[in-house]
């Protein structure tokens, strides 16, 4: 659970297109903490999910303070990393919709691989059919 | 002729990626105004450019106080909006291509619609097969 | 408890100075909330508080993914709301101390004023004499 | 000549306060080139103005889209650098004052020294007794 803070919204009074790409990452690196994978990324170790695109529909204004929930899926075709995110308010209507890609990138910005840990949790990741669930 | 500002870069040394929504933006209100239609947006009058859909395509790392310009082209389907853009630095080489997809709101977050001399303003607009021309 | 986002940092590695300002805005929030003061505040109520100053003392470098803790304490002089704030690590080695100075205003940013039970509420703030209290 | 981003606003319709960090940090990448002392700076050379300090006081809202401009001054004592700030709209009134303090660091976050020509540069810089000029 998050919040759209007042930095976050706009002169609309609503959450700035930009910041849901924000909550999109937060949500990422709460992914990678929560499935033991932030060890094998930086800081800890030389590996960032290089941003190569990015995509969100809006679906539903978001306001000052209101909690949101994201949902992601996660799905690796060789070096490229796809990522799908969901976002809730707390009566579960859709707020958002959107996707990244990802490449395993070094401090020197050059393309490098998943540890073998890596690639091997990755493989336990959902993927379903239907995504999102309720829209 | 824009710059990438420090607070636009993040700990890989370069632009991160929602800063490009940012540039974006910059680029689609100095459209607006290049064109003569700020007059007919908010704060001059009701109507925001409300944004349904963006996304980006990253094809090269942007760098602090890189000089980078944007180039767009928008086309209207009734009530949506549709904005492409290709954002190069001085060499002409191609760093992002996106695109935004917008809807006419006012200030009550309620759908309006364009007024007649913006849509005429529109008509005049480029749209070209090969886009972006250089990539 | 909170934490330093990707998106917080910047080419230095470390969380950009302006973020700071963003973090003790999150916090006086969560304060407001935890107070039950944010029903006297937008969007429950037309009163916000705008910020006349703001100032902060940067004692340490804050890394990506860093846990932080903020704690404040808020004082009133008549119209006037100063607070004051302290960053700590998990370590409780200070990261920042700063504060931000208000006056309440209403959405057509007109000076207001506080309701009764705000002003009843702000009386039983702690002040202490020493803060931060490990510095 | 600046403008206020529409990414720049809050909920409130004013330009959000930690914005003008960022405008003040613009200001000062601007003077660093304008002095010819970018190239003793991060990227050009590893040396970053690390903030130690920043305040600012803000004594008028600004609006998207506003045209702004900021004049600064500095001031070396020994390694600290201290920057002053004024921003004013197009009418010549100030919108809002502020400062920042410095020390030179290098990319491994390590105090460092100025370069003999930075400072002899530094030199130059007038340092006004009345600030800003028509406050």
């Amino acid at each position: 659970m998050d919040r759209v803070s007042f930095y976050d919204t706009d002169a609309m009074g609503v959450m700035h297109h930009a910041s849901f790409l924000k909550k999109f990452e937060d949500a990422r690196v709460a992914w990678l903490r929560d499935s033991g994978l932030d060890g094998y990324h930086f800081p800890k170790a030389d590996m960032v999910l290089a941003v190569t695109e990015a995509n969100c529909q809006f679906r539903s204004p978001c306001f000052f303070d209101q909690e949101i929930s994201i949902f992601l899926q996660v799905k690796r075709t060789r070096l490229k990393l796809f990522i799908r995110y969901a976002m809730y308010d707390t009566d579960n209507k859709i707020l958002a919709t959107g996707s990244t890609t990802h490449v395993p990138m070094n401090g020197k910005l050059k393309l490098t691989k998943y540890p073998a840990e890596f690639e091997s949790r990755l493989e336990k990741e959902a993927w379903t059919e239907t995504w999102p669930l309720n829209l």
